[in-house]
């Protein structure tokens, strides 16, 4: 079996939003308990040269969220609400508070591939292409590769 | 000086998202009122052929917010987040749970005209062209325009 371990970024050709895969070895509850556990979710979210400090959290329809990522004196805030929090399945907004103008609507569920292993999906919509662009160029995929390689270590450590 | 009293409804030619402008006689403190107080939402929000319940109800930033509109035996039940409400701005989420995978995420703003005057902006945007257009096909011009003229008629009869 061929194992992707990188995540897949594509910019969907129709609307402005980027879309996201990235198989683990995990099962969907053990993903969704990473994404939605504030504790384990500061231990691998972005890139590995910030620190995630949890400012609030509340990961239920129509709950909300904010943490903050530092390296040395710099700060970056983001926010959100949750949507829905259902068994596989996450819809939130984003905002990166550098930028409070712009908002995303993300989606990220989990589909079971059988023996231990599981596809995660994410779709996050902005209302631009302009700007969907900008954050494709931006070196995202730094903190997407190095999060969920972090995600996937949680895992294989027994943390999750 | 020429009173738009219905709204304009469009579709925007590059990203599936509907925006829609309404010129009031009311000021922005108005319009921000008669959307976030869920005692007057109530009253103006739909066609009127609908009456509306509000299940729960929390307009603030991370707040949530669902209701039910009702016409004799059917009910037609909404709910979403509020991911931002600002001064004279509104960010949140937004689904029709007959439809529950369809969220699109609004951004209502109200701009001061000047002598007592306010146009409300509203962008809506979804993540397919095809469920922005079945929308745009559905007949929802009625509820927006019995909805906003019920809203005037509440500052008009001194009620917001």
């Amino acid at each position: 079996m061929t194992e992707i371990t990188e995540a897949t970024i594509a910019a969907d050709p129709k609307v402005p939003a980027i879309r996201i895969t990235r198989d683990f070895t995990a099962t969907p509850e053990q993903l969704m308990r990473a994404h939605t556990d504030p504790d384990l979710f500061k231990l691998w979210i972005g890139p590995d040269s910030l620190e995630n400090k949890i400012d609030y959290w509340d990961a239920r329809t129509g709950g909300s969220w904010r943490y903050i990522a530092a390296r040395g004196g710099d700060e970056f805030a983001f926010h959100g609400c949750f949507h829905e929090v259902g068994e596989n399945k996450i819809v939130q907004t984003f905002t990166w508070e550098g930028m409070p103008e712009g908002v995303s609507l993300e989606t990220i569920w989990f589909e079971d591939l059988g023996d231990g292993r599981t596809r995660l999906h994410a779709e996050s919509l902005t209302n631009s292409f302009e700007g969907r662009d900008a954050w494709l160029k931006s070196g995202m995929e730094v903190g997407v590769n190095e999060g969920y390689a972090s995600l996937q270590k949680l895992v294989d450590d027994g943390k999750i």
